[in-house]
């Protein structure tokens, strides 16, 4: 049987030869190299539903080796997935089409991720595991009960990251999790042994997978590996043994086959050699018929499956569906609104208030107060427990125990981010990662994924500036801020204190558009939001990105202090000497800038306070704040990178002080006699 | 013997203590965990001379687990590096210390690295493993012939960057690269199988590497491990296996002995219970002298090589003593300025004006040009040769061979970052990274340990915006420049054209402070710059960072456009229109933000123009440049992520034409009747 599938693998490989040379450009080695490979996958062992691409008991498939996207698309068509249209395949690579040069997710298209940048894909293939798991644990297997297939290159698994994935994989005995490696001992220099002397399954071996090695041309054996992978509770690592680009003569097992353009003429000469006598895009009907065929073999599976979501228990059933569309369950906002007026009401001094307890502790209280009512959270963590204190009345997630909801990452900040997209872009479970900010270099590719997917993903960060103190400048961010607040897409958010963190968290609890990255120090926040403020009641001004916190109360406003996160205490103090010396002085609290931008310009002029002397604070470089401040503006904060020593001092060693902030303030005031023009606020 | 040298680590073990407790914070893990391990090493294999601590051919050693930095600072002391006086650890992790938090590079402190962000250490190693490998190959023995050690935590290995690093180092056969590894069983959140289930040492194996296990507080098998890891030609593990925090009764071999804090009890009982009688910080004066009894073992060794160095050609010594201070070789400026005269005699269509060239070749062009005259560089790459073209003339670095300058880095981005930081580091020679710029966020953590040790390494990124057309948005950076620019101490430069290409590499080679980006388009470049402009001449314009490309040709400026890289060409086309239109217009091309803002205010007047209506012109965001449009500057760039297409298509997709930068000008030009008022350039 298996031999009449070749022209099925045929199809993929005619479809992919056609689309790159219409395109001019493309990787024809993946889709020549791994046709057998999916063959074997898509029509003997892949549980899809291609009428229904979101059918939330799906296999998962991902292309970690995205520049191979061609492959993906040809199986997308073949099986019948309607957005891939033949149309589709001759627009490969143009803009607008949805065959992009790499994949861009598409769930309802069948694309489940954006993948190309080597390794993020088995990384969130990994964390789409994970969150099978998870639901399976929560649901039960007649809910949920797929596997998750990932195509694999060299590079991939060069990567760190890849590294990181195969250890913890194999670290929490994920066997759904399967990788189908092509093992074509070519990447972009030529020969791998240009850069690995290592043997690769041997590798995994180490990492506790079950490992198959077989020739990745015979469908048959392709797809008895994929049986015996199925059975082994261990992930499992098929290598297959291909020839790149298979199929084009002088580039099949060449360095050349991993990107080089195709002509009409490889393609005529395919033909020949391959017996493929169609023209360019037509695919044989019986061939077609067969691809179809075997798509509809998960139908059964597919009806009955939905015959038991509508058998359950109607509060089961409606939970199912409620973490399926990532919706909020009732009174989340309660829990918070009452966690920030008890806030609130404290007594300044006290720990209620954020004044002795470090900042990514208020964090940690609100999701504390949530525990019970979000099952679906699982929190990441690369082995900062401890310090980041997300971990409270939880249990772990573990090899043993698919219940808990604390994922202990090792020191693998990359993997974690990455898991934590896979498992978004799975669906069913909120996934939130936390680390130091300092660390999120590490995890950096992932965040960009994140934002580049839209993926609700929540990032939390602690020990986010010299605020940590003597562990030094390698662990002090100063140029983090900025450089996620330069990223399109993700929204930062540095909350000053236990009212803001409440009012972020509600924030970033609501976004589904994308990532949110909530940045806490390390040092306590005492409250700045005062019982009386106007804005302390049950309104959220977070969400307008910046808000008058303290207005001027001397006089007509002069000076305006913007400031985020830990330094709005200092700005109030700066104010106090400011307003005590005859200026008056607003401050205003920053949490989100990406927020405040969206504001209509009336709103950000008010706040901006035009004309009056404006002082960005922030403990960490200027870059982006000219934003605000406008040519004029002053800002206190930090010349470079930190030192180590005590927290206090640094601050007073870098001039992050009242005094300082308030003398900036003064510097700029004009002198009596002659005033600047008022400014506009940025258009 | 060994029985003897238990004594002496407690000396380190007692200095760490007292200096923890005295701190009131700090890590006692790895310095109690490892004062055997480092006892072994530094009394019976260690070739330094504390006396001359940047003796070329010293060995390294790294502390890769650099939250455990009491461990090297004790070492120093004893051993008798001045810098590191009694009273420098009775400073530990005060403001200004020597002995911070977490060591920062100080080599004549015998603080090679700067280290503690995990795994960056051990792959700096295997940069100054290369180093040595190429350099022993290029001098001979008799000059360079030494090893480096590093210790290395649980964590260090857990990193994607330290795996990527073990793969390496064994594919690179690096014999004289060896780890010592604090094999504790604990990290921060508790047992190391809360995260790992795989034999380390078996991976190692795995990776082509030489693998011992021993009794990490044996001195003596600690040393005899040392001594065949010495011998055998691979890179060699030693497992450690230890106690973390060994001597402190209530946290040794717990998850507390990381990082808990010490108190005097804790101190009073470990002295009772070691039999260490001596008041805090004292240091017997026998072991104080077995200590630097030890560290004159190597003096025979570094008098000899005084003398072989002296007994040289002068011709070799002097090329030997070059490389060491970095200098750079006579006629280098010479070569570039030849090759800056000969693109800009060009015709203007010809490659030699780069008109159809590669953006990223005018760079490999470049340094082609060099190949004679700078030995001592090494071009690291991972897996990009082709498309970035950095090979050219040179042959690889391989096992087999050390005399190649070209490293194959397979796809591993970050650990080629972290290994160019360990060459920088070791010196002798010039490394110099190349990959596409949307992968830089893999090694970004590199990047900024490279500009925090303020290292002279070379990253050259190309494909540098959505120039690159259909490979998507994934490969398409938008936010890194921002990034890269808000990073303290790197200098980032974007050049417009092949003579900018030469002038921002005069600059490149000769920066010694810290790392540059060069960033590179993978689109041609063509010739912005003129013969007969007046920054054709010999001068170097771009050492201001921008400067006026074409000043307004029809009256007194009205427009400043302002651009970088690929988009001054269209800025000067936008100015044709402009100025056709009858508005006066410049173009200031800006290749380096950091250069520009050193500048004088009179000059950066001048050149941003006060009082006219300025657009800046970047395929990337705007976030950041708000520092040089002031308030009411208008931008064309990109409004954030990128799309799958052809790059001209792309371009005029997201608005980046010469009709739409002159649009926006006239957009800001005031009213015929109200002008605004000047505006003064940043101060």
């Amino acid at each position: 049987m298996t031999q009449s599938l070749q022209p099925l693998a045929h199809a993929i490989r005619f479809l992919a030869i056609d689309a790159i040379v219409q395109a001019g450009e493309g990787h024809p080695g993946v889709p020549l190299g791994m046709a057998e490979i999916a063959t074997a996958l898509y029509t003997q062992h892949l549980r899809h539903h291609p009428a229904d691409p979101l059918w939330p008991d799906r296999d998962r498939v991902v292309l970690s080796n995205g520049h191979g996207s061609m492959l993906l698309y040809a199986l997308l068509h073949l099986s019948g997935y309607e957005r891939i249209s033949l149309d589709q395949i001759k627009a490969f690579r143009q803009l607008g089409a949805h065959t992009a040069g790499h994949p861009e997710i598409d769930p309802a298209a069948g694309i489940e991720l954006t993948t190309g940048l080597l390794g993020q894909g088995i990384a969130n293939a990994l964390g789409m595991a994970v969150a099978e798991a998870a639901l399976n644990a929560r649901f039960g297997p007649g809910l949920v009960d797929h596997f998750t297939w990932a195509f694999v290159g060299d590079g991939c698994l060069q990567e760190g990251i890849g590294q990181e994935a195969i250890a913890l994989a194999g670290h929490l005995r994920l066997g759904k999790l399967v990788f189908l490696w092509d093992d074509n001992r070519i990447t972009d220099d030529g020969s791998t042994e240009l850069a690995i002397s290592e043997s690769v399954p041997e590798r995994f071996r180490v990492a506790q997978w079950h490992v198959q090695e077989v020739d990745g041309h015979d469908i048959a054996a392709v797809s008895a590996a994929i049986a015996e992978a199925r059975r082994d509770p261990r992930p499992s690592l098929i290598a297959c043994r291909t020839v790149i680009a298979r199929g084009i003569e002088r580039l099949q097992g060449q360095r050349g086959g991993h990107s080089a353009r195709l002509f009409d003429a490889d393609a005529v000469r395919a033909r020949e050699q391959l017996g493929w006598p169609q023209v360019p895009f037509e695919v044989p009907a019986p061939v077609l018929q067969s691809w179809r065929d075997a798509a509809a073999r998960s139908r059964p599976a597919y009806e009955a499956w939905h015959a038991r979501l509508a058998a359950l228990p109607a509060g089961e059933r409606a939970e199912f569906e409620r973490v399926q569309r990532g919706e909020l369950p009732a009174l989340w906002r309660e829990r918070l609104l009452a966690h920030k007026r008890h806030a609130l009401a404290a007594d300044a001094g006290s720990d209620a208030a954020g004044a002795t307890r470090s900042g990514i502790f208020l964090s940690s209280d609100i999701q504390q107060q949530l525990d019970d009512l979000l099952p679906e959270r699982i929190v990441l963590c690369p082995d900062l427990e401890a310090p980041t204190g997300h971990k409270r009345g939880v249990a772990a997630f573990t090899a043993a125990d698919r219940s808990g909801s604390y994922l202990h990452c090792g020191v693998r900040e990359h993997v974690m981010g990455a898991m934590a997209n896979g498992m978004a872009a799975h669906g069913g479970v909120r996934p939130l990662a936390v680390t130091y900010l300092a660390f999120s270099d590490y995890e950096r590719p992932a965040l960009r994924m994140a934002a580049l997917m839209r993926l609700p993903v929540t990032f939390v960060f602690s020990h986010d500036s010299i605020g940590i103190g003597s562990n030094g400048p390698t662990h002090q961010p100063v140029e983090v801020l900025a450089s996620l607040r330069a990223m399109p897409d993700m929204l930062v958010m540095r909350p000053a204190d236990i009212v803001e963190a409440a009012e972020c968290w509600e924030i970033a609890l609501e976004h589904r558009a994308g990532p949110v990255s909530l940045v806490f120090a390390r040092q306590p926040l005492p409250r700045v939001r005062m019982p009386a403020s106007l804005a302390a009641a049950d309104g959220n001004p977070c969400r307008r990105g910046a808000y008058v916190l303290a207005e001027a109360g001397s006089g007509a406003r002069q000076v305006t202090l913007l400031a985020t996160g830990s330094e709005v205490a200092l700005a109030l103090a700066a104010r106090g000497q400011l307003e005590a010396g005859g200026v008056p002085t607003a401050v205003v609290s920053m949490p989100c800038w990406a927020l405040f931008d969206a504001q209509d310009e009336a709103y950000r002029e008010q706040v901006l306070g035009p004309g009056t002397a404006r002082v960005g604070i922030e403990a960490a470089v200027r870059f982006g704040w000219d934003r605000w401040l406008g040519a004029r503006g002053g800002f206190v904060g930090m010349p470079g990178f930190g030192a180590s020593g005590p927290a206090d001092a640094l601050y007073r060693h870098f001039g992050l002080t009242a005094e300082a902030i308030a003398a900036e303030a003064r510097r700029l005031l004009p002198a009596p006699l002659h005033r600047h023009p008022p400014e506009r606020a940025p258009a």
